[in-house]
């Protein structure tokens, strides 16, 4: 399959989602004062990326199906359905940080094909085929490789939050943590771009939505990294999800996480 | 007093510790295979910023003493003393983020009256002088203000990590955030930089060094903000510090942190 005019694509769609969601990040908190309820930047931003993505493959790929975080499903039983997460990491984004992203996926056949993470803030892409993964941005042009890192104390871990594992996933984490070299805490997407990157060497987490992780997925194994599910499943499914740069580690990664 | 030649010169030594630190971050770790120990880039990079921030201060303002975090204790009884930071938030760069900053202040008999910390990567320097604060970056030179947020229930909450406090100190912390609207883990200084723009309503941290601290005090309070010890008393000394974007708010903190 060729999929290179769909390559190509990526970069349209992150660069609408960008104009979309520029104007509202860094923005003050209005209050809607007719009915006491805030208006919300962020979903305000959200909305209006998706919405935006969504018109632009209506209009090139008409049959294609999109699954997208706020505005459901559209024929997700086709050959080819977009995955549309506009903002991963709303609360990095309310608070200013520049470590959300737009997350732009497609499905061939239920399997993840192409990929895409950008940060609009910083002007930085990480894009990925399963195959290779690239890098765009104020570092100029260069390929995505993750780093050999076979072992666990020598690994650097993140996860979002200790407080989205569930106790008994919270137990398994902590065993993972407790053997590693460095762990830090809050940073969604961006973990899993710098693990493609070779900064990071495992990312562990629970209770992902598929939109969340399906347009990391080509980017992690395009750039030699593994993402699984906890028992070693896809990860397509969301829900509890580990990715490391080394096959070496994933193995013991998992080990860790089903003990 | 006036420290206006002080404050071009913060932009100097934010220009002179950009230059030591971006060659390494994200470099890929190489391993010293003489004595089996890593080369760390990030300390690499942290003792070459520092040097080249006390060249000069040195050529500069002979006189004046420093405290560094990488290179010690010079003349500290002078009457103005330079605090520098030269990397703060390590985990973030040691991961490739760009959540990190370097951090310089400077003390006049003790009181905190500049304090800048600057992101070399995206380009971002917070800087202020107890009455004002000020921002420049990609979206342009600003003045930094805190916003109105009276409420626990309205704010937004920042800590590094939950791993960071004492138990009793976990305990007050969690009183905390149990009041908050959103709370979120591992920003170190861009939280604090935060909060002087208007984006973060509360930090609440323990087991700061005073380096950590005193060049965001004059940010802090510049934007409209306050910082103390969670007992009221100066911040200057580290430890358990609470920032506030909203005077009442910070009442409010300090109560559920003393209770």
């Amino acid at each position: 399959m060729d999929f290179s005019a769909e390559r190509a694509f990526l970069e349209s769609l992150a660069d609408a989602a960008a104009a979309a969601i520029l104007p509202h990040f860094r923005t003050v908190l209005p209050v809607d004062s007719k009915d006491g309820h805030r208006f919300d930047p962020v979903t305000i931003a959200d909305r209006a990326a998706e919405t935006a993505m969504r018109d632009l493959i209506a209009a090139r790929f008409p049959d294609d199906g999109i699954v997208g975080e706020e505005h459901g499903t559209l024929n997700d039983g086709a050959e080819r359905v977009w995955v549309l997460d506009p903002i991963d990491g709303t609360r990095s984004f309310i608070a200013g940080l520049p470590v959300w992203g737009v997350l732009i996926g497609l499905l061939h056949r239920g399997r993840p094909v192409l990929g895409m993470m950008a940060q609009p803030f910083t002007g930085e892409r990480f894009g990925g085929d399963g195959a290779t993964a690239w890098y765009t941005g104020p570092g100029g042009p260069r390929p995505l490789r993750t780093r050999a890192c076979g072992d666990l104390a020598e690994a650097v871990l993140f996860t979002t939050s200790p407080d989205n594992f569930a106790p008994d996933e919270l137990s398994a984490y902590r065993r993972g943590e407790a053997k590693v070299r460095l762990a830090r805490y809050g940073a969604d997407c961006y973990a899993y771009a710098m693990l493609a990157a070779g900064f990071v060497d495992v990312v562990i987490e629970a209770g992902l939505q598929p939109y969340d992780i399906i347009p990391m997925i080509p980017i992690i194994e395009g750039a030699g990294g593994m993402v699984t599910a906890w028992d070693g499943g896809t990860a397509v499914h969301g829900g509890k999800v580990a990715a490391s740069g080394d096959a070496r580690l994933h193995d013991r990664v998992l080990a860790v996480l089903g003990e």
